[in-house]
């Protein structure tokens, strides 16, 4: 039957580590290690039925063997097993699943292939920081052929927002620049609530996301980057509308997955979703840079991806907050340096005659005493806990710049020459 | 029974305009100008029942003159009108309104205020920009007395990050550093749905909101920032847990507001929610810099916050996309000009001797080019588009020392000094 397996783990001091005997095992199996592979996953804020909803791709590929029904939805009172999933308002899962045991699916034209159920740790809870939300995401992008981004009843411009950061942390990491880098993108938005406006389901899912994702000229900027930046990473966008599932699920803390418990019109667009994400027509076989990957080809692209993020030759992610405290603090601190260079070198540059030191430092002095004015004075965000740093590098760097300037003069003193 | 009159709106190229007019009519009436004054204002992401719930409030403030009874909450079948609010997925309310009707309450102490209640445009709709969704939410900051923070489903991360960029916008346009510059934040979460953790209500709402903003030794230094930075903004932090209303509230284009169409558990909640807040001694007195305000007190701060977001002096808020992006650029853009400037001293620094021009020519190119291959192999966010500019950037600065070499060079030529 098989079970959830921890692959990528999270380990104390915000870090991550890959389970490679895990993931090997899995992998390496004799029967499926050359096998081409499709890897479905899921990410999203946690707390929104991501591992519920990955049950059951995990219920249709146990029973979808006997083609001659399609009721592998199942009987109305059984428990739905498979990841864990539970009602409450703590985090569940963390790091990264794999479901140990590997489907066989048909393709159209007859080739076996190997299909994996991902399921990854929900982003902003309280202990994760957003590097640790943007690891996950970009791994569990970078794995899959099909990401499934979960949201909650409706998608906003923040999920974009964080789906283009997530996603440039992993385009960032991979090395080849020449094709988009990424398969398929799979929106999928719970509790949507307006179907007289765009009705549940794929086509009002297309929609919905042509509507939002639609480049304008009108538009400022910033918007229609973001939306160039998701065009340009994926091949392929889908969206689908998925209703509420009832308050027996959401709220009863007893809700064992019981098919009874659940809204009619929920099960029919699971039943849809997921036969229509796993028909042999739609399977996307994984692919990195233009080569379609095997079993064991992705157990080295997960370690080798696993590396980058363990390294750090990549830039962190930053809050809104801390970039923009930074950014202010940067802009300040550069404006006021140049300041102090601008009316030095007016003073003492390479093209000024020799003066005398006490005349020189003085001028310094009452230059430096203005830069730094300068630089308290701008509104910059983040507080002192950000500017005293900024502060002190000014500080350092003024009277760095000074000895320099010290020097500069002292060899245009003609005295020095003759000594 | 007035009206919502839009004071500040938003105008076309994503800036925002002061309807000084509209609101002097309000603030200058003649009867309220000199009392002191209570603002209640909602911000949060759009179309989650924002401007709904706050039409209970206008309710309340109409009704509650008549002391004997409380069942303000209405009629059955009565339609809910005020603030403009409606189904879909669309944004009903632009820019700030304000409900052109003051109520005058009694504080326990026999005065009389005035409460004005305040509409905000929900943030991260499709047209907003960061720096719209921060202006607005800061201006509704900055002039309440009572933040109502609405948010869906749970106390997320995201939305404590988002809450930290908005404040600090505000934080940052207020001169006054001594006290905390705003008074009480009211968390309001919307379809709640883990009562059986923590209740609904007021009491469920404090404790979630304790566990959630817990400041602990071992919390990496950027959750315990943010938390921080919450605590130190706000004098009182509140909490309250709304259970869903009922599908018929969210799913139902006809539903007009009518009582009967609406959980039990959601009136009761609204009659608590409602009937606290606007408790006689519950109502908090607008202080700015620790002074009590009246209404024209009001207006002049008011016309005061906005110049300021209409000015330039303020630091735009970033995407975390854009800032990491900028971020990444700006620091591999630092080590490779100092790679050049240090390079460059080793050869023809202050102390070192003359050189022939053609030697330090051909040194520089060598160096330069190193320089500019450092900086296009370190990894960056934002791709060609962020990094052409920081190449522009790099370039020109580094042509821009070498003039500078140069001159000096030229001027430890002995030669020189005697023509
Ligand atoms: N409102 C709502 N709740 C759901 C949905 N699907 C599952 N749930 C409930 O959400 C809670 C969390 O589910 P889980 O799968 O563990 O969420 P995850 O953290 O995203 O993996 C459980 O109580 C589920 O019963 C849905 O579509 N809408
Ligand atoms: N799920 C849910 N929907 C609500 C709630 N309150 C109001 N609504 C519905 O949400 C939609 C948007 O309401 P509105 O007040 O215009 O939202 P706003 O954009 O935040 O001001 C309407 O269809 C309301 O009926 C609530 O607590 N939960
Ligand atoms: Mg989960
Ligand atoms: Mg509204």
């Amino acid at each position: 039957h098989g079970k959830p397996v921890q692959i990528v783990i999270s380990e104390s001091e915000h870090s991550f580590r890959l389970n490679e005997t895990a993931l090997e095992n899995i992998l390496l199996q004799s029967d499926i290690q050359n096998k081409k592979v499709v890897v479905i996953s899921v990410a999203g804020a946690y707390r929104k039925g991501k591992s519920f909803l990955l049950d059951f791709f995990l219920r249709y590929l146990e029973r979808n063997n006997d083609k001659t029904t399609d009721d592998w939805l199942g009987k109305d009172d059984e428990v739905l097993t498979g990841f864990p999933w539970r009602g409450g308002s703590q985090r569940e899962t963390t790091g990264i699943l794999l479901w140990d045991k590997p489907f066989l699916c048909e393709l159209p034209d007859g080739e076996e292939v190997v299909v994996l159920i991902m399921d990854t740790q929900g982003a902003f809870d309280k202990q994760s920081t957003i590097k640790d939300c943007a690891v996950i995401f970009a791994l569990s992008t970078m794995i899959s052929s099909v990401q499934i981004y979960n949201i909650s009843q409706n998608i906003q411009e923040d999920h974009l927002q964080h789906l283009q950061i997530f996603t440039e942390y992993g385009r960032v990491a991979l090395e080849d620049n020449n094709c988009k880098p990424f398969q398929v993108l799979q929106f999928l938005v719970r509790d949507w609530s307006y179907p007289y406006e765009y009705p549940y389901g794929e086509k009002g899912g297309a929609d919905l996301l042509k509507e939002r994702l639609e480049i304008s000229p009108e538009q400022h900027e910033e918007l229609r980057q973001l939306r160039q930046h998701i065009h340009s990473c994926y091949e392929q966008l889908n969206c689908f509308l998925m209703p509420h599932p009832g308050f027996v699920v959401s709220t009863n803390p007893n809700f064992k997955g019981r098919l009874s418990d659940i809204q009619p019109e929920f099960r029919d667009c699971v039943k849809s979703l997921v036969g229509s994400i796993l028909a042999p027509e739609n399977l996307i076989v994984k692919k990195i840079s233009g080569c379609k990957l095997t079993c064991k080809d992705l157990l080295n692209y997960f370690k080798a991806y696993m590396e980058i993020y363990q390294g750090d030759g990549l830039p962190d992610p930053k809050s809104m907050f801390q970039a923009t405290a930074e950014a202010s603090n940067v802009t300040a601190y550069g404006k006021a340096k140049e300041y102090y260079s601008k009316e030095m070198d007016k003073i003492c540059g390479p093209s000024s005659p020799f003066m005398k030191l006490e005349i020189l430092k003085s001028k310094h002095e009452d230059i430096k005493v203005e830069s730094i004015k300068q630089f308290k004075t701008v509104r910059k965000m983040g507080g002192d806990a950000y500017s005293q740093k900024y502060l002190e590098k000014l500080t350092k760097e003024i009277d760095e710049a000074f000895e320099r300037y010290e020097v500069e003069n002292e060899s245009k003193n003609v005295l020095n020459i003759f000594r």
